[in-house]
């Protein structure tokens, strides 16, 4: 979707309010609006701005209550430099992109790195390289960079394809939370404490739930620390 | 600097604009006012804003002139799926970081294929893997999108780096458009029409500086493309 079009839609506090509640589950109008303190009719105008624009999408339940959620996986990047004011937005890669294709990602930070370090002398100096390598510098971290952003989409799309796979996992129970714990672990050990503010659930849970995932082999405790078993692949 | 506070500003369709002219080289209030046509009263407020913010900064020229530009390197991320809405935004990252940390990101990315290919063929199971493994993966995936981030910020750094350099290389002419010019021709041949376009300059000025440059072996053509020529590292 259209970057200009994102960033007025994310410049408003309780759009983003909004996103970050549907992140955590799929909610109903009168949910969001006592949650937000914002009235049903405000919330429904926001709603309405995010699912025109494909962000968010609902569906009723057996219930006849109308949830919403986030409806796909889409990233910006915003570049802003002295040179530049630049704006990026796409959805994320197919897991099934070929990936050879940047597999090399680092040979190019390899060669730029290296170019950098030949010029370490002579710091100051305008005229200290040709200019037919800078602009060789120039075409290379400008490949770089679209191969790291493709990258990053690629990694969003497997992410949420990860956590798709946890909720299934545990299917009847709540399969979110667990994916949200498995998370919370995945960037290093944590205690109960901290993983149940992360996931804004009461300790007590949090804890029946990782001692299951030990008895499953999943986690284990070092002491006040809960952190992630090491799986094969 | 905060997300949330980035976002507010860059909320705005006008203040978007008013990055995207100082990107393209420092403006005094009036010429911003009369480009946007916008009252300069407005464009005060947005330039206060921005300032404050720490996007932009402002010197006053000889003839006492205050003209304002970007201040430096900053780059936002957006994450919106199922799972989370999640925003980072940073500075970038030094050019004297040491990348041999992330050197090998591609090998991270390998391991996360690996996986992926491991369970085509029971794609649509749910149970297919353990769970210990699916857990793995997030914690390659996590790693490997702060690894991507943090190179990202990197080339960010490195582009207005050697932009600088260019721009000093061509001291006293406008080196700032000699940097548009190439880089318009990092990402593959263009036409001189196209590169003006691109540069917002006069087609002739482009097509002397493209002769110029080709002198002295910097940039070819190729019927009605021009391109840059592979510099020594």
């Amino acid at each position: 979707m259209d970057s200009a079009a994102l960033l007025d839609l994310l410049g408003n506090e309780n759009r983003r309010r909004i996103l970050r509640l549907l992140s955590r589950k799929p909610c109903y109008v009168t949910e969001i609006s006592e949650y937000l303190g914002v009235s049903p009719k405000a919330v429904i105008d926001h709603l309405r701005k995010l699912e025109e624009a494909g962000l968010v999408e609902s569906h009723v339940d057996d219930g006849r209550r109308k949830y919403f959620s986030i409806a796909r996986n889409l990233r910006l990047e915003v570049n802003v430099s002295p040179y530049e004011f630049g704006t990026k937005s796409a959805y994320s890669a197919s897991p099934n992109l070929d990936i050879t294709s940047w597999r090399h990602v680092s040979l190019h930070v390899d060669r730029a790195n290296a170019a950098r370090d030949g010029r370490e002398d002579a710091h100051s100096g305008a005229d200290d390289r040709d200019i037919a390598a800078l602009a060789a510098d120039l075409e290379q971290l400008e490949q770089l960079e679209n191969e790291l952003s493709m990258a990053q989409r690629w990694v969003q799309g497997r992410l949420t394809d990860t956590l798709d796979r946890i909720s299934a996992h545990f299917e009847g129970v709540d399969g979110r939370f667990y994916g949200d714990l498995l998370r919370g672990l995945a960037c290093g050990p944590e205690t109960a404490e901290s993983l149940a503010k992360k996931a804004e659930a009461p300790p007590e849970i949090v804890r029946d739930a990782l001692e299951g995932l030990s008895a499953h082999g999943v986690v284990d405790r070092d002491g006040d620390h809960w952190r992630l078993v090491a799986g094969e692949p």
